[in-house]
């Protein structure tokens, strides 16, 4: 069985990656759109130095094999700029991706950020989205369902203001995570606040409309366990009840899945007996939200490989959860 | 033992209530305040029927016997209109609530909304809260951290921008339920994800600040049995200890309080497993989000009593859930 995290972001990029957003930023003032070839060039050696002490140790140290490997979450601000802003910072990270993919192809497999902007179709993503499947062979994407960053001025992930989209992810047969990034309301703290709430949010947005009638290939990825709604699973089979809507395993399971970005052992706990083993997929965000060593067990919070091993879970479920579903949820990883 | 619902809201009332509400609203299109004279009278029998198959019913038919009991949150809607709408509307909502705990005295102890409205200075709500508490005998109050209902223009509730309010209700020595109301942002589902989302971000916003350094005595619950917090509950002590903050159980368990509207076993489960007995309230939210049977208990989702009966508890936890906790957050429940 391979060991595959569905969750992981590049957060320890070379600095250089940094200076060319802060480059771009700055000239935002004085109207100016960075070009590409502004990007200091990022040596291989640079690239490998950002890895090796950090995901591929903790990779080797977990012992998980592969990561299902997207640019830094928090760093996409979709809301920074304009489409123009965004489409040269997402190509600049997806590219590094790749980068990272060729050099460590056991590791790692490529998930894009989406050049979205608030206010502009999701139809002028797919684009983006094709180059990195079928150019850089990526095998998904992460979608934002607020590019406001917290202002929340989107329609609904339901709403056919996202079909062009969902068309071309189902044209390539990849999957998304809805993933938001960092919060420029200041009511929401990114990782703590705004980051779980989406993930509610999309679920219930999910739970509400009929998308998957309209494309029952469809398939979404709600990280971090599913925000509040394993937690909240009674309320949610009561709420699609008194809505009379079909229960949850017939209108979402089939296209809706759960990461174990949850970190404590009752909460994995938890998640493993509400939620269909079909539809729950290993995920660490490693290295990402929460950084440190929990006092109360010695280990990473976020090791969550930990709270699987710790749990009676049958050799099957397990291959299911470390490795079947990711295969099923992720087609293309069969093309690496 | 008491059982004390710490979380009721009368969404059965008469008619006349919808119908002062509906003249409001329809009134501010010609820019007309409607005047509390302008209310239906409702009479004592018309509460009392509101009730006795609804709250009062469910109340025996469960074994709980006192309800802190409020106006239907998802109708406080301060975004709807302005100051004197809000103050209006609440003004008659709380003066409904007086009438129930008047009829019902053993069954019922008011906690009242609040007259914001957006843009509004909390410190605008301070007199109503004085009047519910001196005059008619509340006990605590709602506080809406979003009276925008889903678009979260207001400052963060540790700003100093809601101080005044917190003032007043450490002098009166009330407790505030943090809970939203209905959202007129597309994206939220009230029930399902603007509430659980708003229970989430408030739990954080206390996390990063030092609100209750300054006020020790200041006392929140978070319904909903805290959003997605006890689910996450790692997620927050990582969080806690990579922000350099002092661990949860210092820095905010004796100020914040949780109660038990999650409405499935597995989710009561968790949250006892995780957070501290002192800090959990018992509370069903009845009549309320979720109306219907289980098909998989055969019990009501929101009978939160059975799920609690259901666990081994011991009885001096046992008391606490059930009634301790709630006379030490709500003292002013001994005046009854």
């Amino acid at each position: 069985m391979k060991i595959i995290d569905c969750h992981g972001h590049y957060t320890t990029a070379p600095a250089a990656l940094q200076k060319f957003r802060d480059a771009q930023i700055a000239g935002l003032k004085d109207g100016i759109d960075l070009p590409l070839s502004a990007r200091t060039p990022i040596g291989d050696d640079q690239i490998r130095e950002s890895l090796e002490n950090a995901q591929l140790k903790l990779q080797r140290a977990r012992g998980t094999d592969l990561t299902i490997f997207s640019p830094r979450a928090s760093a996409m601000a979709h809301h920074v700029g304009n489409e123009t802003t965004s489409r040269r910072w997402t190509e600049t990270c997806n590219d590094l991706i790749h980068r990272v993919c060729g050099l460590y192809p056991d590791n790692f497999v490529g998930v894009c950020q989406l050049p979205q902007s608030p206010g502009v179709a999701p139809a002028q993503s797919a684009a983006e989205l094709e180059r990195c499947v079928l150019q850089l062979g990526f095998v998904g994407c992460n979608l934002n369902p607020d590019p406001s960053g917290g202002h929340w001025t989107s329609p609904p992930l339901t709403d056919r203001h996202w079909y062009p989209l969902y068309e071309k992810m189902v044209e390539l047969d990849v999957p998304a995570m809805v993933h938001v990034s960092s919060s420029c309301n200041p009511n929401f703290h990114a990782t703590g606040a705004h980051y779980i709430n989406a993930d509610t949010t999309a679920f219930m947005q999910f739970l509400t409309a009929d998308l998957f009638k309209d494309f029952p290939t469809l398939r979404f990825i709600i990280p971090h366990g599913g925000g509040a709604v394993p937690f909240h699973w009674g309320r949610y089979r009561g709420l699609a009840q008194d809505l009379k809507r079909p229960p949850l395993k017939e209108s979402l399971l089939k296209n809706v899945f759960f990461d174990t970005c949850v970190y404590h052992l009752p909460g994995i706990e938890l998640l493993l007996k509400v939620i269909p083993i079909e539809n729950i997929l290993f995920g660490s965000e490693m290295v990402g939200a929460v950084r440190g060593i929990d006092p109360e067990t010695g280990d990473y919070f976020d090791d969550t490989k930990r709270y699987l091993d710790a749990l009676p879970i049958p050799a099957e479920d397990r291959y299911k959860i470390f490795e079947g579903n990711a295969r099923r949820v992720y087609p293309r990883l069969a093309a690496r």
